[in-house]
């Protein structure tokens, strides 16, 4: 149930651009709690001048890679477990991408269960 | 005081573009309480790499008309109204345009009217 | 901890992007009490057809150069907050860019420090 939109500088092979979908899905599973197949990813490219961002701001230095996750999720989580999803991502990313950890951001956003509907006019009914 | 974002497939005519947006329009203030002329809707249409969805999560299949609708709106609204607008706006979208049920997704995020300002730098005041 | 998505008709400088990304900006820092570097914004532009939206509803008239704002911010704001972050990022528009205060939109949405991870894998911590 988390839907993500993810913001990239343009110029990403499409390859690439399944690499970091696929980081991000194991680790919504690993940490997240959310099932194997409840995948739902946006990703926009954008020019240089529609990205606006400080260079230093809680991060030792954002580089033209500078990437947004912006996940919206249905159910609540733990402290632990936003923890552990912002560390594990950042570290996949790192260890599998060469993605510099200063360079991701995550913003989560949760709303509730009624809130969803993934196909043919139901709305998401928790164990339904 | 919706404010809709829809994801789509490129390859839509604009006449398509405005036909999808009718429905939705229609549906919101048939269902949701949205007032006639509070129509507010974003539309981006991206490239296959940049849509990750699974193709059978709570779907039968979707396919590569998959169609996502995240709904910001400022006030609440009952579970039954939720259903009733999942359901409206799938049917619609099937009988006016041919679009499969499975396609179609749908999330909602709500926050307060204090948080809207429509225009001229003013704050939305219910019955103002 | 806010993070801000700009929605705009095409057709911009991108000289023009920036004057209205750093009026937003200051506008932040002088009226939401964001801190001076913590500035992210996502700038889209779209075609006509993708921004839908009526001409008159709570504004004098939306022309052509209709823009929204969404933010999404961290902590709470007072009203008085909020209205006066409205009013100062409409006259600042309209002042220094002519922009009609009728074109001007903003939604804001709030979620918790929690939420946020700037960099590192690391959770924010307020004072941390």
């Amino acid at each position: 149930m988390p839907m993500t939109r993810i913001t990239l500088r343009q110029g990403y092979s499409d390859t690439r651009l399944g690499e970091i979908s696929d980081i991000l899905h194991q680790s919504l599973i690993d940490e997240f709690a959310v099932p194997e197949h409840d995948r739902f990813q946006i990703i926009e490219t954008l020019p240089d001048a529609q990205r606006s961002f400080d260079r230093h701001y809680l991060s030792g230095t954002r580089s033209h890679d500078f990437m947004l996750f912006h996940v919206v999720a249905g159910k609540p989580r733990t402290s632990e477990q936003k923890q552990n999803f912002y560390r594990v991502l950042s570290e996949r990313l790192h260890t599998l991408l060469a993605i510099d950890p200063d360079d991701v951001m995550v913003v989560i956003q949760f709303n509730s269960a009624q809130e969803w509907s993934f196909s043919r006019g139901e709305m998401y009914r928790p164990g339904g």
